[in-house]
Formats: C-alpha cells, structure tokens, sequence
C-alpha cells in the first residue's frame, strides 16, 4: 500500500455538500465525474497526496443509496493506492481476506479498482486501486 | 488543510486488529499509546504521508467505547493536519462550522488537536491537528 488513495464519503445533495466541504477544506472540488455502471455521482478535492471523494446515488438501488439508506451520510470507504490491483488482491487474498472483486474492475478517475469485504477488516470497507494501464 | 494527518478506526481488541492491519496493510505498526485523559490505547501505522490510527477503549465510558456500542468498529474519524490548530478552530468557525472544542487541546502523538461536531460535516468526525509547540 503506497499511500491513502482517497477517503469516499457518501452524500444525499453532491451540489451542497460541495460547497460544504469547499468551505471545510478550504479548497474547491476539481473534478466530478458520473460513474453511470455504479449508479453514482463523484467530486474530487485534494489534500496532500490524497483526495476526498464524495459519492451521491443516482439510482436508488446503488450501493451508496443502500449505505446512506442504512447509516446515514459520512465516510463510506478508504481506498489505498497500490501499484497494481490485481497483485494486490492476489496478496490480501493470500493472507485470508474475502474480497468482494475477484479481479479489478474500472472505476472512477481513471482507476482499477477492488473491495475486500468489510466483515474480514474490522467495518472498514477497503478499496485497493491503482492507475488504469 | 495540509494533509490527511491520520484517519482514526475504533477496535474492540487492539492486539488483534494489529495483527489484522499489519496483514492487510502489508506494514507493522510502530507506534503505541496510551491516552488515558481520552480513556484510548492507541496504535500507528504509516501509509505515505498519512497514520492509520487504531483505538481501543480503555474505559466503558469513553468515546471509542460509545461508539462501537452504537456503530459497531470502523472508521471513527478523520484527521487534517494543519500548521495551527487553533488558528484552524477560529477559520471554521467563521465558516459556520460547530466545533466540539472552542481550543485545541493536547491529543496523541504530540498533537493540538481539536474536533468538529459532526452534524455539520455530513456525518464525517473531523479533527484538525497540528504539532504541539
């Protein structure tokens, strides 16, 4: 794991938590982008090397619509930046972690990604993701 | 905001999740304490520029005990590191945001730190820090 890729938090209203977290990390978001196969909405902000993504459902069977649904607004997932994906499931799967992607999948902002599942991580739903070849 | 200083998951069993972490980051921890003012033992570990903290409860009726109770273990809070906190408390504040401490008070590894009520941060605890002079 090189570095905390990003930190997803899921939103109801991307527009006004836009504004929200502009004010509250003092910079401005420099990217949205939909991610239409996962049923979400993203805006990117940077801090350091990592950035904060906020996710808003677009469909009401996405996974971010279920998790506001069953918890409310707040920090979804933690995505750690690795230099290849699919090694790195290879790795975790080796030391006992169930992970939900067998195989890395293309997600938002140019990347390759993979979830273990949260019961194996302490509650913590972990994404490994690295640059999109 | 200079960066996520460190992102914060409360455990039920220090020991364990340190084994767990350290597999499923691929790092040992290096670091841990005891913060009893905030009845917490705490662990650390490095990943880039950002701490991953784990906190187990020391006293039933300390935070991380609270919120395990309601939430269940997973991530708790997140971190900004700032050049001052207090000067950080005071730009927030004008912003509109709630702070759960008016001043920084001393945190782990030697940190001013001080946290936003998350109510006003879409459900995200936010604690700003910065190194204690």
């Amino acid at each position: 794991m090189n570095k905390i890729e990003h930190i997803g938090i899921a939103v109801k209203d991307i527009h006004a938590s836009n504004e929200l977290f502009s004010k509250l990390l003092n910079t401005q978001p420099y990217k949205t982008e939909e991610v239409e196969s996962e049923g979400v909405i993203t805006s990117f902000f940077m801090i350091g090397e990592t950035k904060i993504e906020l996710l808003q459902a677009t469909k009401p069977d996405s996974a971010i619509a279920k998790f506001i649904e069953k918890k409310g607004e707040g920090i979804h997932h933690i995505a750690f930046g690795v230099d290849n994906a699919d090694f790195e499931i290879g790795r975790l799967q080796n030391e006992g972690f169930e992970m939900i992607h067998q195989h890395a999948k293309p997600g938002a902002d140019n990347k390759m990604i993979a979830f273990a599942h949260p019961k194996c991580t302490n509650g913590v739903l972990t994404e490994v993701c690295s640059e999109r070849p």
